[in-house]
């Protein structure tokens, strides 16, 4: 065990305290907090003038499209999909996908999230699942899952039902659970557009049956929600809610077009949204009411999407994105930055189900620890407000120290789990 | 004189090439480009695999805000002026004036910004400008021109039109062309609610008279647009026409609320709009017609405002803000990112009245260049399109090295001008 001491801790607890003092960690958890006095054999860490906050959750990503990051430009979802994504997802090869998930995993821990929420592709789940359990990030991963024809979706992306549950059954005994629980697994029906009703009844089925997350998109796009609506009939959430995906178990990246019965349905069902800012503007999609469904009590989440629709994985920037969208739409006093912080802590815990693990610094909690240095040019002062100074400053530069699981994986901005420059090389050699 | 060898080049120039070759400097210039064969007595700096860029522009910012960071949340625009700045900067001292501009000039340059054009505070304007000499900065600084009474400026802040006029020329024959001409001066009047048309007059006057540029904001916010038009009748860009202030001389910050008029007019003028993206989504003010305007040809240069509204001076951050709300006003396949680096690079130039000697890698131009390491995970890979991967992907800790007229102020993402950790500390000791 050991202590890191004298930090500015932002608890995110449920008084939302912030104190000066110390935290222990034993093994993989918070063993203690306050002000602590070291027993003569713990190694002690300094973090006066440092920022202790949780490790910060990125709710909605896609690991293995991080090689297509600058390669899929000036396009919005559907045209997006079909003309670039799609094929570049089925054109993958193992070694791709690798680098894929390492060059995501290299830049999340290094800019300070801990955990993700991911949907892969259709195939190589288990080289993304090696990558994550070799990186030392904490994650949630999904399969996406595609089974309807003629949707654009190229030859080796679309499977059948029976296929894919066979490969989800394989992923769940190998990978569910490991790491000490670091590793789970998710059900990730890709949109609506991909799955048929069959697939979408079978996956709510099987998700009760192993109680798995279902991890999906929905309303993101106004083209999108509209074919929807022509095959359907009603809007996105709406039909989810027919088709019974909705409750606590799920999280539905976007719901950008939905309309106030459905964020009535949403807030019942206790369903989760996933808010993915810079990608919503980047494909031109739109602004989530996130303002309207905060108000509603949905628990909200946020990520940064895959590279290829952003074109970063960075939690700091999806923050302060979220908040300048919301005053744009609804006034400078719209949602206050503790709000965002809480998407990206607490609120992403909830989403992949682990509220009573990670997401807040508590006694017993895992220590998933992100240590900011904000003592730097670009984000100082401002003692006034620390929640302001973190989500509208913050980068990931100022990311000095990161802890998952009660291991350092990030020391003075330098990964320890992977090797960067041959990550780098080899995404260099990839693309040539 | 010395060589940057096999860089890529973005020049920027009227064909915007982009090439791998080298660039001569000798001087304060660019003295060749191409492939070059190093003399026998020049230096030579290997620039593989990094992407070399004109030193990028910021065409509106206010140094001296700097140390108000954190400071002034979630207020609009005539709240945050009269409850906060107003009262901020009139208890500005000449130390914490200092430490403010040295901040920014750090952040500023370890950004990759060479350039600026501000507006400062109605006093210690020679404060911030003896820290843009010492800084190595190339900077068009503006004290801030207030004469209205009852506006809620705070004593301090608000002079008469015959003491500011004597402080204008007093700067001018200190500091205007000064350093090389890397320093100038501009006439700043903040915005219409706090300069008579008394005083607008006498500026433009004064402007013709000595050449000088003229730096202001106006139709930022609805609510200060409504004052402006309760007084005068008229749009804010249509009362400046009435001034006569329209002209290539004008520089106007944000122009948010806007008639198509106004853009004609502003158009006709060959007036230059300054976009702040981010400032204009913390302050709740709306988003500027930047389609629109570029389409009708009006020269639009983009800046991070001040500190407290923002709250970075991140020069990358505001350029894809700037493609991100385009897109989700008018569509994904909006405002392509080379128009956005041209608004940080040749456009900034025109606006600060320097394109014949900045805002393009040119022989003859300056040596003003930002050299970029984009083999960082968070922006690689992605060669099919360099400017997208600029904009969308590449950020502060992309900057490798920066040069401005000749000299190199930042190696290694390391400022050579000023002691970086000695302003982090002058900066927390100020704000005790």
């Amino acid at each position: 065990h050991m202590i890191l001491k004298n930090g500015t801790i932002v608890t995110m607890n449920p008084s939302f305290d912030v104190f000066e003092g110390d935290i222990r960690i034993e093994g993989d958890s918070i063993q203690d907090l306050g002000r602590l006095n070291a027993a003569s054999d713990e190694d002690v860490v300094n973090l006066e003038g440092k920022v202790v906050l949780p490790g910060l959750i990125q709710a909605h990503v896609h690991l293995s499209q991080t090689i297509f990051r600058n390669m899929a430009e000036d396009r919005p979802l559907l045209p997006w999909l079909q003309e670039k994504i799609w094929p570049l997802e089925a054109s993958l090869t193992e070694e791709a996908t690798r680098i894929s998930a390492e060059l995501a995993i290299t830049e999340l821990l290094k800019g300070g999230t801990t955990s993700v929420l991911t949907m892969e592709t259709v195939r190589n789940t288990s080289v993304v699942l090696d990558a994550v359990k070799r990186g030392g990030i904490r994650a949630v991963v999904g399969k996406a899952l595609m089974d309807r024809e003629n949707r654009g979706h190229p030859n080796g992306l679309k499977e059948s039902i029976d296929s894919a549950i066979a490969d989800i059954e394989e992923l769940l005994a190998t990978w569910n659970g490991s790491e000490n629980g670091r590793i789970a697994i998710c059900l990730a029906p890709r949109f609506a557009l991909s799955v048929s009703p069959e697939f979408f009844k079978r996956i709510v089925e099987f998700s009760q049956q192993h109680d798995l997350i279902i991890h999906t998109h929905a309303s993101e796009s106004k083209d999108e929600t509209e074919v929807v609506r022509q095959e359907t009939g009603m809007g996105n959430i709406e039909y989810f809610h027919k088709l019974g995906l909705l409750s606590e178990k799920l999280c539905v990246a976007h719901c950008i077009w939905v309309s106030d019965r459905e964020i009535e349905l949403l807030a019942e069902s206790g369903s989760h949204v996933l808010h993915c800012p810079t990608a919503n503007m980047k494909l031109g999609s739109g602004i989530a009411p996130i303002v309207e469904m905060l108000a509603k009590d949905i628990s909200v989440a946020i990520g940064a999407d895959g590279a290829p629709c952003n074109n970063n994985l960075d939690i700091f920037a999806e923050m302060k994105l979220a908040g300048l969208l919301q005053k744009v739409r609804k006034g400078a006093d719209a949602l206050p930055a503790r709000d965002i912080l809480k998407m990206a802590t607490i609120s992403g815990a909830q989403a992949l189900g682990q509220e009573d693990r990670i997401g807040s610094i508590e006694i017993g909690k895992k220590a998933d620890l992100t240590i900011l240095d904000l003592d730097k040019p670009h984000s100082m002062p401002g003692d006034d407000d620390i929640y302001s100074r973190i989500v509208y400053s913050a980068r990931p530069d100022n990311v000095d120290s990161v802890w998952v699981d009660g291991k350092q994986v990030v020391n003075g901005g330098r990964l320890l789990t992977l090797d960067e420059q041959d990550i780098i090389d080899r995404a260099k050699h990839a693309i040539k």
